[in-house]
């Protein structure tokens, strides 16, 4: 099987036990992640070959995180040494009606302040047969736009499918470019993209017809007009009842039609971050094995749902356990 | 504004981690609490002046004690050292049908034993605004007793606002005096008077008019007429579903209505002990800050809601937590 | 009140903190636990005089498991020290829809390779009243099946009651003989067996008559024709929703007619291993103090829902809390 | 062998993790300790039959404290379960030039406030060819005093040995009777002493005649004639060089001569609580195994310098690891 | 007494226990430190008012950090809120020849990037009695150094005590100024200078004369020539015999001679940072307290000594503690 | 660089905490480990390319594992996972003059099966360079000494450096083989032998001449002379202090004379598991990278010294802090 290739940055997240605050906590819990490489390392998981580019400063700290995504299997050749730090997020996490929280500290770090012309693509490329990218990726700098957009340009000519995950936070665009100005041109060189009713209307000023039987659909025909690369336009539901109970369903439109899948009651959730990422590493994972857009879907959802019963950013599950939750077998009955 | 000042007993409090039984145990987790003292704790979080008044033994633990309410930006400046030893409690934290327990270990501590003449109630009070007890401090000794008195005539002379939360525990009176003999003057000093129907009957032998419409008010109207300086009667309404989950509204009663506020489901529980002392703090920020009695009462329970998802005795949020769940915002969605 | 006696292995247990799978544990939790073992665990926390019977090697590693019930009030006066290594099982943790997994190592072990002449059962049971097996212990290897064979034949021949629980596990009999052929003789040595249906049909080929009102009932009297020494077929109905939340009841037939409990809410569950041995310690409990079998069998179905509270395979609890329960009281309200 | 019955308070220990100070410690390590129990589980350690006679409050710290003492092989049925609260004792590990520290809280312990009428000491003893006690308990308090005294009297009456630890601490005296007053009678019913020169002089006003050629001699042959039931003064010398490195020796005199022991580095030290302790479970083992005063003083040494090793008040060692330290093997070679 | 009042930045310090390398740390532990608030935190310890000035991003992680000092008795009303981040640094704790390592990540912090305007240093130090800086701040930035020489000036004009460490870290100085630029009239500023040989001849110069009998007296006649207000220079030497045994020792000068204190022997050493720090906060407290130079270093070097033994960044002692090592009480011996 | 290649087995390896004891622990640290694998993943470590092959169970055990070595940069894609379970170690950590301890449990493991067939040499030793294998690996059974037979043969058909450790262990070798028939067929096939007097003697029964000048070198010459192929003979000598302290040098002879290196100090010693393969994994990156023997001896040696303050069976250093070591640097200065 061809190499899946994802591109972003890796931070070292550090986050209080339990339920512990920030100002409780006499320890931080330490691991990394980073939306493309969590997508990278649950494809490793999966069995499916991956490789993730980044950047890293040329510390111990760098060189911890890289060992952290080789150990779970992921390629990691591509990365580039270089710049000043690592970036960091905060995590604390939440219960009940009380939400968790993420205080970001990636300025100026290594990715953030990366040269392009570090990533040699048609060299990178040369084994793969999938690139992944995620708007938080062109949301940093420029120069990560930059780099953004030559992938996928080499991802193009090199025939490879590219999937994009839009992902659209408004709070990360601060480097001087707007993201309705950067995103839809990425938008344009993509196979598969994951993009809900919000992300449609801020990114791209796209709103469902008024008189569409299903906004989704009506969103996703306007988005496969405007960027005829694209074949399809997937997303997932989640309603959130409470920091320890979600529920997520998926959404597919391929231009036949709409595919859904039964929704999961996410509760007790263990850990909420990378559920995303979960979702669109068994959404690539299902695309490359079952030909049906639906099947590639739900394996999708059933892998972030159970990302959610997992600790930290990455879904370290296997092919045979998500199967069994598509299934429909959620009972959770011991395995002995 | 004004300081809030409190008046009472701090323990240490030492808990199994988890679920685990005190058997169970190889290590105990350690804070310090106390009913008084984390409503101090939760007013300075709330950016409200707080300060507190305890006696503790001049040694390391009653040192270590007062650093924990300092870091909380609690004016600790009162505190007494003399005494022999720091009153303690253990804490199993249940599940399910299985209740949390605690073992108090407080015979003859510091305050337990304190001397009334130590605290110079017309200094301490002279800048503040409101003082509040609770019924535990009369409960533990003759002298913490007389120093409640003094606490409250002091106050009474100095026109600043009393509560008193009765707090009726049956087990702790053990000195020799009766509760139904101390408390009634106690809480003829207040303004604000947390009681609950139980506590109106057990201690003032005041029950609900037979042919009363609502029990609460009924029970509220006679409290008032029998202590004419009580303006408000306050309570909190707690349904346990399982150790795990339980709801939480709140009723008040002022003369003029009854005002009653939406119910939480709080589930997961994470830490149940001082929810009480939330409510009471959330109460008085909400005095301090809203014309309407309702307002007031409504970020009281909004404020114990949330406590029951943090770890230890204080409630460790900010204002605009408690107004965003105020708000019914309780779907716990992370926040970045 | 005579000795309760167990025969059966004991495992080291090692298990991932919280939900954390096993590729992320930098540390494993221990503890100690086999399914009679941990009967005669709960037993002696009941105040029931209890032995157990078992063998291990003479290293620390045995040393320490045999401290770990002796700390329990177990008599481990007849643990054999001879052989090769202590048995082994890892568990990992679910939530929600992921399952709780269990990895055995446990071959080669001493108990395993134990010598059945090392058991002087006329000896070991002089004190005994009451004898208890797991089919668990006749599923490891010849040898442990004959002795079980030599302590139920010694125990009906002291005149003592003997409990089995068939506890039929496909994958465990892996020694070259078949549970169908070595179960049958064990089974009609007792008094009470806890068998399913699915375990009646498995081992002993009884399937509910197709036109009986009760397939339980119908099972229990074929159970009863085949085995005239079994007096009581009991079991527990468990219904998992999610590796969180179960519910739980029991069923009895003791020719007299169907008796069930009352259905528990299990959430969350806290640790779910040993929760039908709790139920037997609980049973042998209720046996031994109440005349009426539907006590006894609600007073181990109590004693296995509290159970799924406490951490490990043992249950910790009183006589005075399983009680609690069986009154309904399952709020969980917090004992000061 | 006949057991060696010990009397005395078991109190909590709780500790800061490492070299952490009291204000720093988020948790605190638990485990309990006494200077006669750990004689009492040291001695169970090695082989020796043994029984630990205490009061404890009838809660769930007073039978944890319990089951850590049975886990050990201690018999703890003569446990007298009465009284109010149990004794506490809070230990800082110090480092280099930082002595570790306590902090004791053990007034009003049940311990404290015994009944003597609880304890029947002709049925205790039946069974016992030793009796060890310590000048720890009659410091206590009246009613502990009274409880030695009578069980020292029983002792003889039943031609038992007995040893006492005369283990002088100014500061625990308080209530009222005085050391020197209390402390003859009970020295005068030992065989065995271990008694330093500053004892001697402090206690029982015996100084080394100023032209002694050993001063310790000189004060255990003064000892003797005072006391003439006891045949044996012994002790050890400790050089503190710092918190970390310690050095010890031992000496004894039983009226032939003089023994001394080589003196052992202790470096680094793991734990010095119960060094003492250690030592006279080693000599009361090496008293009732070899024939030579010499070398029960020496595995009294060799022991107590191997508890510097060990976490807790217990010295968990075996007679094949004392043995080999005493042979000169202090070079803590791994084995495999 | 007056206060003292110290500027610089605080950090977020984040190590792995024990001696675990970077790359092996499941989480890491939290305090935060900086080389001037750790002398204000250890002056507070000793009884003595102390204030610390800096700036924080105003976020939950600065307002934890602030907490931490407040816990500790330290005046934080005059911390600035504003700025992007937290400067962090990671610790790696060595051992034997293996030494700890720090990586820094505190570019772009909030006190990086200040605002001198932000501090009115009249108001701040209007009940200050001292001011002390390092040479860490003005490395950091050229706002940082502007704020130095404005507190520097306003202590001058008010006719506060200044001292400066000047602590020359050749790494830290990359913002465009050179430290020998800087540093001379910072310098002049100062009534007491913490500098070594290394240090005078690096920023200022200047060298031991070539026949001087003792070069450290040659360099700071020198030094007191060179900067006319500057009245004691001081410093320790510290001798690395490996990362877990050092030697410790003081010197100062005066105009009237040289004052040396006795070495102290630092084995084991429990966490070396902030070693610095305690000499000067003790420099400080012994200045305020004894009217001899020397005694006021000697108490530095046995705070120092001490906090060679505190985990953390700050020197948790008394003074009891410190003058007992003064005293030359070095021996550990165990306090009850 | 071409690959260096080991061959063995690798355990789980599980540990108490600090210095507790075996029966103190409620929780093990867990690591795995191997003498060869811990070799390869050292060699990574230092930017050598390494391969270990190895056989584990298909379980998640197994896999874990693989992923510790993953992550330090092993490439394991060698691993034949067949057969029933993962090996074991319980490793307690002493001190002082108490010893750490090791117990196996490894007998039945995966590798202990392993089918010798399953391991393609010619495929496996393709691109390597040098073989390294142990005497562990022949002791264990049969198949595995027929397999390092099989590599070893290979590796001479390809030309490749042989290097064997044969690390002579008595209880080990319990299949029916004796050392002493299996062993010089494989010492045979090395160019480099690593090989101490004992060792010589106990399974070649080759023993210094007793008129020789040196004893290392009159056995290396007989090994030399016996074995033609070996060109080296090494050792390190270690002197045991103390379980905490250690001395450790190195020998080494090539027939042109002996080569001796400094000793280190080893205190306080962190972890001493590993210390011999780390030694062996410096000895090949210099034999790889200096065309002395000496210098490839000496870095051996110091990155041995540095391993014993790392926790962990492998070496976590790089070659720059070897080289540190190997000038002399030894003080462990804080690096910033």
């Amino acid at each position: 099987m061809k190499q899946v290739v994802t591109f972003g940055e890796i931070m070292m997240r550090l986050s209080p036990p339990l339920n512990y605050r920030f100002a409780q906590a006499p320890a931080l819990e330490l691991t990394y992640g980073g939306g493309e490489a969590n997508v990278a390392a649950s494809l490793a998981g999966l069995g499916v070959p991956a490789a993730h580019v980044t950047c890293f400063p040329d510390n111990d700290l760098g060189r911890a995180a890289t060992q952290q995504f080789q150990r779970l299997g992921v390629d990691m050749r591509h990365t580039v040494f270089r710049g000043p730090r690592l970036g960091l997020y905060f995590l604390e996490v939440g219960a009940a009606m009380r939400p968790s929280k993420v205080v970001y500290d990636r300025a100026g770090s290594a990715f953030d302040l990366l040269n392009p012309a570090d990533f040699n693509w048609d060299e990178i490329l040369k084994n793969a047969g999938w690139l992944h990218w995620t708007g938080i990726t062109p949301a940093i700098s420029a120069a990560a736009a930059q780099a953004t957009r030559e992938a996928i340009a080499a991802a193009r000519r090199l025939g490879i499918t590219v999937s994009g995950d839009v992902n659209y936070r408004r709070n990360l665009w601060q480097y001087g470019q707007r993201a309705q100005d950067v995103m839809p041109e990425l938008a344009a060189g993509c196979d598969v993209l994951v993009c809900s009713e919000n992300d449609a209307d801020d990114l791209f000023g796209i709103q469902p017809k008024s008189d569409a039987e299903n906004s989704f659909v009506s969103m996703a025909q306007q988005v496969r007009a405007c960027f005829p690369q694209v074949k399809q336009v997937i997303t997932t539901q989640r309603h959130t009842h409470s920091a320890s109970h979600n529920s997520l369903s998926g959404l597919a439109y391929d231009g036949a039609g709409l595919h859904t899948t039964p929704s999961y009651e996410l509760s007790p959730i263990v850990d909420r971050i990378g559920g995303g990422d979960a979702f669109m590493a068994g959404f690539i994972y299902g695309s490359l094995t079952y030909p049906e857009l639906l099947r590639a879907l739900a394996f999708g959802v059933a892998a972030s749902a159970l990302k959610h019963t997992i600790h930290g950013d990455i879904n370290l599950v296997t092919v045979a356990e998500v199967e069994e939750v598509m299934k429909g077998n959620t009972s959770g009955r011991l395995l002995r």
